[in-house]
């Protein structure tokens, strides 16, 4: 079957699209469209331009035998900021407060559409950083940390609270859980995690940042190197005691249990994720 | 900015893919690429054939005032038994095998690109069935739910062992794990579930079919129906008495741990998932 450019076009993109951050070498696009290597090059220039046009990505075009073209999840600025402040109005919504001024946010964690969003938010502020796997701790960060490594195209590795049997032998560490100052526990599977990789690791939340830094000391145990902290909602007024470098989406500001409001704003993505605009 | 056929197709291919089962009006293309209702058609006839010969997916048209175009994804059954012949290479690697002879697969869990295959065979299989939402027990079913409601656009439930204080309200029930007849409990947020709801049920493994069952349970108590149970792996060796309707990708025949191999087969999805071809 002969492909005409405009059907290259869509089924190009479609190929693109999910194969984030890696090398295609031309000869496979001109192979499976039985089509010359200029007319593919001619294809992905428009690919390209669009890509970057609309904030889609970026097009990286690697030279020479070992070459190739490479997409790279890269978003627009303003798409970053429609984001934080689609996520700002959701998490605002007062029938959201649980007693004790806990934050109910299960369904924006369990809405496929906005944890894409958010992954490929993430995905562009680490699209230039070498990044081998990112990391999360059980339950809750799990659809942020996949959302985020689908768009690197890296693996996930999901540290637990307790150990089970279909793990394997595990690493455990002790931690200081920052707020209350109890110490806690994570396991993480010996086969999860080989050493020498810089991980990038996330969570919903973040208090004190004792979790993340119980994640770091894990890091540490198994050989591997911290690539950056990724945070959905940080609290506001928690002294960051414990975390250093970090980015987050949302800063919660105030709960008010009584008037019962939410007070939420931009968290430190929009300023230091990168965006060059 | 005037756009050019090649642009919009790039454009609106990217723009369909992120956002399947739903309805886009033409006026949204052709408002936004500033071009004419007749133009928009003639892009969408390309795309839709490219989709359709290549097996990413179908490209529904609703007529009328109210109508528009709906991506809906849609496998060949080749790509649905590459996933499959994929899954089943990787899972019988010998070095899974776990004293107790259980399965190590924690790192196909944690593979995004994986994961989004598992996704798409599975929403492939409930492409015009009702499905509201997607239902899985925490925590290593969490991948596999977000796949398919990514796939489907629908939210994804997650029950737990145990509350939680940021779960507000639960509800709890008992039920009987299978194959050992203990007692266990799993415990969902009331916010989590609307009553009335379709329900997919999924999860990474199945033996006798006790979790699920659990599962089947909770949405009765919520007033919500049974679409479908999604299954990545069953145990072909236990008797599903207590599941009855199910699809699985793969079927764990028998693991050896003396000579430490493992057999794999098809599981049932490739002859009951609805291929028509």
């Amino acid at each position: 079957m002969k492909w005409k450019r405009s059907e290259r076009l869509v089924d190009m993109t479609y190929y693109l699209l999910e194969h984030p951050h890696k090398l295609i070498p031309l000869t496979y696009f001109s192979e499976l469209y039985e089509s010359a290597k200029s007319s593919i090059s001619e294809d992905l220039g428009i690919v390209k331009e669009t890509f970057e046009t609309k904030g889609i990505g970026l097009l990286i075009t690697v030279p020479g035998a070992a070459g190739g073209v490479k997409y790279v999840p890269k978003l627009h600025l303003d798409e970053a900021e429609n984001t934080v402040s689609d996520l700002i109005t959701e998490l605002s919504r007062s029938d959201r407060l649980l007693p004790g001024g806990y934050l109910f946010m299960t369904d924006v964690l369990g809405n496929p559409e906005m944890m894409n969003r958010v992954g490929k938010v993430f995905a562009t502020a680490y699209a230039s950083e070498k990044v081998d796997a990112v990391m999360t701790v059980a339950t809750k960060g799990i659809p942020i940390a996949h959302a985020i490594a689908r768009h690197l195209n890296v693996p996930v590795i999901v540290v637990r609270r307790d150990s089970k049997v279909t793990e394997g032998p595990t690493v455990s560490i002790n931690y200081v859980s920052g707020s209350a100052r109890r110490i806690q526990t994570m396991v993480l599977s010996k086969r999860s995690m080989k050493s020498g990789q810089r991980v990038l690791i996330t969570d919903d939340f973040m208090k004190v940042g004792g979790t993340m830094n119980g994640m770091k000391s894990l890091l540490e145990e198994f050989g591997c190197a911290l690539a950056g902290v990724a945070v959905l909602v940080e609290d506001g007024h928690a002294d960051k005691q414990l975390a250093d470098d970090y980015l987050s989406l949302v800063k919660l500001c105030d709960v008010d249990e009584r008037n019962r409001t939410i007070q939420l704003e931009a968290g430190n993505f929009l300023t230091e994720g990168g965006f060059t605009s």
